[in-house]
């Protein structure tokens, strides 16, 4: 019989804790360990179950694990790294961590644990939500949202083994990439996105100043472009300053992408710029943007209802029971008359559970995502 | 008693056909004509008693109007323009459009009907929804939306009050505001968003042919940045060509701010790029985004609802009968462990039956917007 692991997590933040309860889930045998600095989230796991035991002290549960996961800031990730080092622990202990990015991590890793009988992988598990702390944490939080490694010199191939065993309670979908890849991917998709959300709500900031209709006629578009301007400062400093290549990379590609526009408008290029807008369309409507991670993990059906009273409430009187994510009506994308009622599940079976009670009960046409 | 007005409306798409419905709504009396080139929408506007006669011949019905709005594509309003200034119309005819610039507009207003007996201004309703035609027209498109008017050395005092009055349905909110300062504020918080949206898709669909996990990775945060993107092209090209020195403007003024960013991280300035950061986020926070225009016209109630079963269908019930024009759970910019309901009414009235009822109702606590 496999004996029973001892894990220690190093930060009990949303993150940590939700991990926590994600292995709990699976291995309700194994021991968890964990470290705070700040006493709330130490107390709230604990109250909670979260964590077995929890110090203020990150040496203090080190040499007792079998797994250490650093789910810390980027920068103390990297000085825990160097911490555990110089510490006595257990022989073959695998080590990981949580950072958005990759790159620095590993490279530290392999600086400071090479040559020690330790084993690291770096791992990126791609969810979160805007709520934080331990008080928020969540087992579904990573339910078929990607959960990325990035092997390393110091990873062996029952690293990731041990570890997706260990995890599997998370129902995340594992993937490996290299971590300068991971970096660069999402610098694209993530970390350029927030520079140019920010830079455009200072943009518009500042010309509010000298035109006060601004604040006035920003609307949908708007608020969507700018949703993301809303991000944590520090976790976003970090993330620019450990992925710089890849993010100044991108901003320089835009710019010549930008520099291309303004082109076509001052030559009246009316072909060329519908062009232009043309291709994003199709782009988007091509790409399929991944609705299953992060913090969109759910599935989606999609119902044409009329615009009549009690609609929605017919509706969820036939899915009474079956819990669901969110509730939506799309109004757009879509050229019909009717609205699109969206609504998203926690998994596959309560989705299609969902789509036969209302084929069944109503006219209304339904669509699965 | 006031004389029943003729209204010419030109165009029978979703803004013209809603104007319509929206002219009927107060004055029932009124006779409206309507253009439409394709025969679609005539049947549809004819069908659904839109308009009481329709036409694919322009020049029909031009000299029966007291009004005549122009709801056709910028170009074909500057064409008609010329158009009507060669014929006869009633004297101290009213006429008005619904582009979504204005400064070519206005100017090709001023150029055409000077010295004839008619009045003109621009007219920018700031609403719209992804659908279109006829079919879609909704007599509440408008409702709480900006009505924008761009008065012109043919405006008198009693334009103004005479369409204020035929237009009382729309619900909408009048403004007055000169074309060029129109033209400059919509590039900041409209035009050159939907640029940025355009582009960031295009690298990303670029990318993505060298970088495969760019189309996995991609989630909540860049759907919301590419949402735009999906625009329609023929809209938006006229919309960059008639306003091409903001534009550009605005996208000069933006490229010196990704040169800032490039600095910031080439400097390892971590205080600088925290400052970035937080001036966004706090910008966003101060700016209120206005919800209340465009396609966001409703009243919003927000409500701190547990992660249980069946809440939202309890939450319905007891609004049954109260028209909603939508409702969401927002995860995003809230830091409690619960989710949060939010509910968008048609009307300041229902809102507040709904804040009430839930109130006396529930243990949940309720915030109006």
């Amino acid at each position: 019989m496999e004996e029973a692991k001892t894990i220690y997590i190093a930060g009990l933040g949303l993150i940590g804790a939700s991990l926590a309860l994600g292995i709990k889930r699976d291995h309700p045998d194994y021991t968890i360990l964990g470290y705070n600095r700040s006493d709330k989230s130490r107390e709230v796991a604990l109250e909670r179950g979260i964590v077995d035991r929890a110090t203020a002290d990150f040496k203090e549960f080190a040499p007792l694990a079998d797994v250490i996961i650093l789910a810390v800031p980027i920068k103390q990730t990297i000085d825990f790294l160097a911490i555990l080092a110089e510490m006595d622990l257990k022989d073959g202990v695998i080590i990981t961590d949580a950072g958005s990015t990759k790159g620095e991590i590993v490279a530290a890793a392999e600086k400071y644990l090479t040559g020690r009988s330790v084993q690291f992988v770096g791992s990126h598990p791609m969810a979160g939500s805007h709520k934080s702390g331990a008080i928020a944490a969540d087992v579904n939080l990573f339910e078929n949202a990607y959960y990325i490694f990035t092997p390393t010199s110091l990873t062996k191939p029952k690293t990731l083994e041990v570890l997706k065993d260990l995890l599997s309670g998370l129902h995340a979908r594992f993937v490996e990439i290299d971590a300068a890849e991971h970096d660069r991917v999402t610098s694209q998709i993530s970390h350029f996105p927030h520079v140019l959300a920010a830079s455009l709500m200072e943009q518009a900031g500042d010309y509010a100043k000298e035109h006060e209709m601004t604040n006035h006629f920003a609307a949908g578009g708007f608020r969507d472009m700018t949703r993301i301007a809303e991000s944590e400062p520090g976790m976003w400093s970090s993330i620019l300053l450990t992925n710089k290549e890849a993010v100044i990379g991108r901003i320089e590609d835009f710019k010549a992408r930008l520099d291309h526009v303004t082109q076509l408008i001052s030559q009246n290029d009316e072909d060329g710029i519908w062009n232009f807008f043309n291709r994003g369309r199709l782009t988007r409507k091509a790409m399929e943007i991944h609705k299953r991670g992060g913090v969109d993990s759910s599935y989606d059906l999609f119902v044409d209802i009329p615009d009549e009273e009690d609609v929605i409430l017919h509706i969820l009187e036939l899915l009474r029971g079956t819990s669901l994510v969110n509730i939506h009506i799309n109004e757009e994308n879509r050229e019909d008359i009717n609205g699109i009622l969206q609504i998203s599940f926690k998994n596959e079976k309560d989705l299609n559970h969902a789509a036969k009670v209302i084929t069944e009960n109503t006219t209304y046409q339904v669509t699965i995502d």
